[in-house]
């Protein structure tokens, strides 16, 4: 049985992880006969949002770590506790999360750098050259992990794609319903929320990532 | 278009809604060709629990409606915003915020309330005679909301099964792939995490609920 990591932000799509988008994914995974294993940084979240409001909630912190255990229903591991060799591939889901806790592009944009213990987890799928799907705005970081030349999409936000070009990557405008695949680097992408009007569009293009992970993985 | 209420109760299994349950039902009523509202009360949570260690964080109080926004991505309404005339059907996913918040069967067991702005928002959907799904442990508020003689399930966990027929409901044990319907009262429930082992199964109880609670819609 092949047994997938999920790298999580917090729980929440405007300062953690988006919920549907990752549910999505762990249903998928374990539709496809997978297994996963949550994974998340032991950091601050960079702030915490009132999802009803959307106000930042200036006297609240909360940890990305124990916020993620939400979406895994308790069982989740820090990233410096990856052993690389138990996992055939990585998926990433989105939300701000990704953007202002595994990296700071929401924050700094172009000159946005990932969060060192994260780009340590991603890094060793990469080097190990297992397959990793990122999903809606995490994309953003397949340049600073991959460098020059790595093929993927952040959905058709001109601005976005503009800074993941700068950091040297190519990307490719593509619809809901679509992924990206580099197959050199075994790095697929979806826009998911980036452009989704609703779950079941999102449904869609994380179902195609999910698989092609999966079959990358073989 | 038929338009769907569904009741959350938090975020996170242990304190709040599960959040499977939720995206999944979530999931399939938008492809059911519906579309959804979430609702929430406006209240605080029964407490905050760590989802990472388990335990109750005592200095720390969070609100019922501004948790649940996160599931809904912002876009939910307090319960007593209902205006029961634009609804077809409701939908109660589960978690323990079902039990610790929507009512408070997991602190006082046998003589549990629903509370009392909760209580108003399912009656008026049982006195419109509009279909309602209560999925995993929120069943548990049926015998005190339709009376003497409703069926529904809570899967087959003996002392909770006991505790609904206190109250005057007919329990019927069944597996996590089966639903249980009460078209008298137009009631339908599904075990869902009271039994599943993954998010599969969870899923295959849901999508019969949602399927059941939508056809009686009509």
């Amino acid at each position: 049985m092949k047994k997938i990591a999920v790298l999580l932000s917090g729980c929440g799509v405007y300062d953690g992880t988006e919920l549907h988008e990752s549910v999505l994914a762990l249903l998928e995974i374990t539709k496809s006969g997978a297994s996963y294993q949550c994974f998340a940084p032991n950091i601050p979240q960079y702030h915490v949002v009132s999802h009803l409001t959307g106000e930042v909630q200036e006297n609240e912190t909360r940890n990305v770590l124990v916020e993620s255990a939400r979406i895994a229903r308790g069982d989740i591991k820090a990233v410096d506790e990856l052993n690389i060799a138990e996992f055939d591939a990585l998926v990433i889901p989105g939300g701000f999360g990704a953007a202002k806790n595994l990296c700071d592009f929401a924050v700094t944009e172009a000159e946005y750098s990932v969060e060192p213990s994260v780009e340590r987890f991603i890094s060793q799928f990469a080097s190990a050259h297992k397959p990793v799907g990122f999903i809606c705005i995490s994309p953003i970081m397949i340049p600073k992990l991959y460098g020059h030349g790595v093929s993927g999409t952040i959905g058709s936000d001109e601005a976005t794609a503009a800074a993941f070009e700068q950091q040297g990557g190519q990307h490719h405008a593509v619809s809901v319903h679509d992924i990206v695949v580099d197959e050199k680097h075994k790095v697929v992408s979806t826009p998911a929320y980036m452009l989704a009007n609703d779950i079941v569009e999102a449904h869609s293009g994380i179902s195609k990532l999910v698989e092609k992970v999966l079959q990358m993985a073989e």
